[in-house]
C-alpha cells in the first residue's frame, strides 16, 4: 500500500510504506527522530519492550546484507515482535521464475510488514503497488535506502545537538555511493553546507548536484580533504568499492588516497562527527576508533532506534 | 512416534505424526476445519495469542521451499512458540554424513516439534519411526505434501461453504503435480465429481485413479478446459514444470495450453473458486488476479490457520 | 571484554566471555553444572521460562554446524531470549572484506550476547578484545570448543553420578579432534584415568600429553579397545574425518578399524557411558542405540541445559 505520508501528526505514518527519502518533511523527521530518542531511552533501561508483540515481520532479502537485515531483525525483537528471515531468494520458489508482486503477496498473508533488499532500481515501489500491509525498502540496487539516510542524519544530530548550520563534508566515492546521494538531499530540509571531495572520477553525479541547486542549497566540490577538513562539522567517509572499477590499476592508485588516520584527524574540528556506513576496508584506520569523534559504530546503534521507530509507526504504535 | 490416528475427538492428534492425507477420516478433517477456522478468528481479532508459549519447532528443510517454510514459521510464531530454522542442510552436519534419523533424534533433544521437508519419499516415515516427538510432514519428494491437501480442501470449505455436492476441475500437470494426487484423494471422502484435464503427456496416475475407482468416485478426463468449465465449482490449476520434460520443444509447446485469461474466467460459473498452489508461472494471468473468484491469494492465508490448527493439535493444546 | 574468570560464587561469570576450557576451575566446574541441572529441572517442567526475556543472541558462524547452532538458539529461546541467526558469513558484509573486529562491534550493538563459531584459532579471543558484550566461543578451528567440553563433562556427570574415581577411554581420531583434546584438559581437575585408544597415525598429540604428564594426570596409550574396555567407565568415540587424510587408502584402511558394535559392548562394564560428540559416520553401529549405555543422544540434551547456564551466567540471571 503506497500512500503519500500525511501531515497530521498523530498516526502519520501508520500503514504507510517507507520507499524513498522525497517523501520525509523536516516535520516528518523531527517526529521520526523524536520517537528513535524514546526508542533508545527504553532500550537503555529496559532492553526490551512488547509495543509490537504479536507483530510479524518479514524480513525479504534478494542481495545479502547482515548489517541492515541484522538491524531490522533486533529492531523488530526489541520491541517484542518476531520475525520471518528469507535470506536465501535464489534458492526459494523466486527461482521457480515468481514475480516479485506474487512473493510479496503471498509473504503478506503471513506477516504484518514487509522489509525489502533487492537488487533493483524500482522494487520497493513495485512491491508497495501490490502489497496491502506496509514495505519498507532496505535498499533497491542503485536506488534508494532511505532508512540509511534516516540513520545517518539522527547519527548527526545526536552527535552534534542539532542538524542545523553545519558544515557536512563527503568523502570518496561519491559517484555510485546511494548512502551520499540520500543524504545529500535529506540534508537539503535543514540550514546545511555540504562539501563534496573525491577524486575526479567519482565525483557526485549531475543529477543530485542539480536537485541540491534547485532548492538552493550550498554545496561545494574539491579534490583534497585539506581545502575543507578545518570548517567540517561532519566527515562522512564512504568505502571506494573494487567492484566499480573495470581499471583495477586505476582502484589501486585511487583505492588509498582518501584515508583518515590519526593524523588527518589532529587537523579536524574538536568537536566533530567522524561517520561511516560500513563496512570500511581501509578507508579509516582502526588507530582512529578510540578517538571520541569517531562516531561509526555508534551510528550503527543510532539505525537500530531508527528502525524501531520506523517499524512501530507503519504498524500504528507510535 | 508414529501412531494411527486415534478416532476419540478429544486430543486425537496429540503426540501424533502428520505424515499422509490417508491418515485422515473425514471426521477427522472436520475435525481440523473446526481449529483452523478458530485460528483465523484469533488472528482476525488479535494477531497472535500465547497457545504454544514455550514451545519450539525444528523447520527442518533439505530443499528449499520459501512459501511452506515461512508459513509453518508464522503459524508457530502467531501461536507464541519460537522456531529454530534449519534450511542450510547441504552445508550441515548431514553433509558430513549424518543419518536423517540421527539428526532427527538430535534435534528433539532441542525441540517440541519437527516439521520436515525432504527430496526422498518416505523420509517423514523414516524420521517419524525415528522420532519421540511429533513429525510434519512438509513434502517427501514425489511422495506426499498432507499439509498442503490440509489446507487446499479447507480453502474449498471457505470459499463455497460446503465440501459435497461440488465439481473439483484439476488443470495443467495431473502427473507430476503430487498436490493434485494428495488433493483428489481427500476429495473421495466427500460428495466431490473430479475432472481432470491435461495434455495426454501429464495426464493423472493410473496409481491414483484405480483408488478413486476403487472408492466409487466419480471422475473423467478431458483434453480441454471447455468440456467441464461450465459445471466447475473449483478450477485447481497447477504448473508445469519445465524440469519434469527432457523434450524443452514439448515443454514449449504444452506451456501456455493451459493458461487461464479473464476470458476463459467469463465462461466459467458466476459462484466457484480459481486455485493455485504457488509459484505460478503464466498459468493464471495477473489480469485475473482482481476477479473476485481468483482465490490463491487467500489459499495462502488457509495455510497459515491449517497449520497453527496441526501444530496446536499435535501438541495437545488444540 | 575478556577479564579473567573471578572466584567468587555469586555472580562471578557475569559479563565474562566464555573462550577456553583453561578459564574453569574444578569449583568453577560445580557452580557450573549446578545452574545446568536446574535448567533441566526448569526445562523437563515447564519447556520454557522468561529468564533471559528481552535478551538477544548473535549466533554469528563463519563455518556452518547445525548442532551447535541449533542447540545455542534453542538455549536461548527456552530462557525466553531472542536470537539473530547469522550463518551465511561467506555472502554477507564480511566478505566485502570487513574484519572480525568490526563484525563483533557491530552486531553488540544490537544483541547482548555473541556466540561465535570461526575457522582460524584465536578467532575467540580476538573477538572479544574488541567487543564490550560477552563472547562465547562456538569453536575456534583447531583452536577449542569449550562449551563441547562442559557439555561432555557435565553429561558423564549426570550418566554416572561423579567425575571423581572414573576411567575415560577415548576412541579414534585423538590428533586432530578438539573434542578429546579439550576433554582430557578439563579431566585433570578430577581423580579420572585416561586412556587413550588410536591407530599409531592418530594418536594424542605430545602438546596434549605433556599438559598431563606435568598436572599429574595418569595416562596410557594403547592399540586396541580390548585392553581397556573392562575397566572403562566412560568409552568417549571420536569420529574418523575423512577431510583429514591425504591417502584415502589408509583412511579406508582405517575407518572401520574402531566401529562399537553390541559385541563390544556386551564385553564393557555393566554401569558405563558409551559417549559421541556427533555426528557418526559408522563408528557406532545403530543397532547399539537401544542399549541403555549408550548416552550420545541424552549428551545432546545435556548440551542444551549446559548452553542454557552459560548464557544465563555471562548475562547475569544465574
Amino acid at each position: 500500500m503506497h500512500l503519500p505520508l500525511g501531515d497530521q501528526r498523530s498516526g502519520r505514518f501508520y500503514g504507510k510504506d517507507i520507499l524513498s527519502v522525497s517523501q520525509f518533511s523536516r516535520d516528518d523527521l523531527e517526529y521520526v527522530f523524536g520517537v528513535a530518542e524514546a526508542m533508545r531511552t527504553m532500550v537503555r533501561h529496559v532492553g526490551t519492550f512488547d509495543l509490537l508483540k504479536g507483530k510479524i515481520l518479514a524480513n525479504l532479502f534478494y542481495e545479502p546484507s547482515t548489517r541492515t537485515q541484522s538491524s531490522f531483525m533486533a529492531a523488530m525483537q526489541r520491541l517484542g515482535g518476531s520475525v520471518i528471515p528469507i535470506s536465501e531468494v535464489r534458492y526459494s520458489s523466486v527461482s521457480k521464475g515468481e514475480s516479485l508482486p506474487d512473493t510479496v503477496r503471498t509473504l503478506e498473508c503471513y506477516a504484518d510488514v514487509i522489509v525489502l533488499r533487492h537488487h533493483e532500481e524500482g522494487a520497493a515501489a513495485q512491491a508497495a503497488a501490490a502489497a496491502k500491509k506496509p514495505i519498507i525498502n532496505a535498499g533497491d540496487g542503485p536506488g534508494e535506502h532511505p532508512t540509511q539516510a534516516l540513520l545517518d542524519l539522527f547519527t548527526i544530530r545526536e552527535e552534534l545537538g542539532t542538524l542545523d548550520g553545519l558544515t557536512v563534508t563527503m568523502l570518496g566515492d561519491l559517484k555510485f555511493g546511494r548512502t551520499v546521494h540520500s543524504l545529500s538531499r535529506l540534508c537539503s530540509l535543514f540550514d546545511v553546507k555540504l562539501r563534496f571531495v573525491s577524486p575526479p572520477q567519482l565525483e557526485m553525479p549531475e543529477k543530485v548536484t542539480k536537485e541540491l541547486t534547485a532548492r538552493g542549497v550550498a554545496f561545494s566540490k574539491h579534490a583534497k580533504l585539506e581545502d575543507v577538513l578545518a570548517q567540517t562539522d561532519v566527515l562522512y567517509v564512504t568505502r571506494v568499492q573494487k567492484e566499480r572499477f573495470e581499471d583495477l590499476a586505476l582502484y589501486e592508485s585511487l583505492k588509498h588516497a582518501f584515508v583518515v588516520t590519526p593524523a588527518v584527524m589532529a587537523k579536524a574540528k574538536p568537536k566533530m562527527a567522524l561517520m561511516h556506513p560500513l563496512p570500511r576496508v581501509g578507508e579509516i584506520e582502526p588507530s582512529v576508533d578510540d578517538d571520541p569523534r569517531a562516531a561509526y559504530f555508534r551510528q550503527m546503534e543510532c539505525g537500530l532506534y531508527v528502525r524501531m521507530a520506523l517499524l512501530a509507526m507503519v504498524l500504528g504504535k507510535a
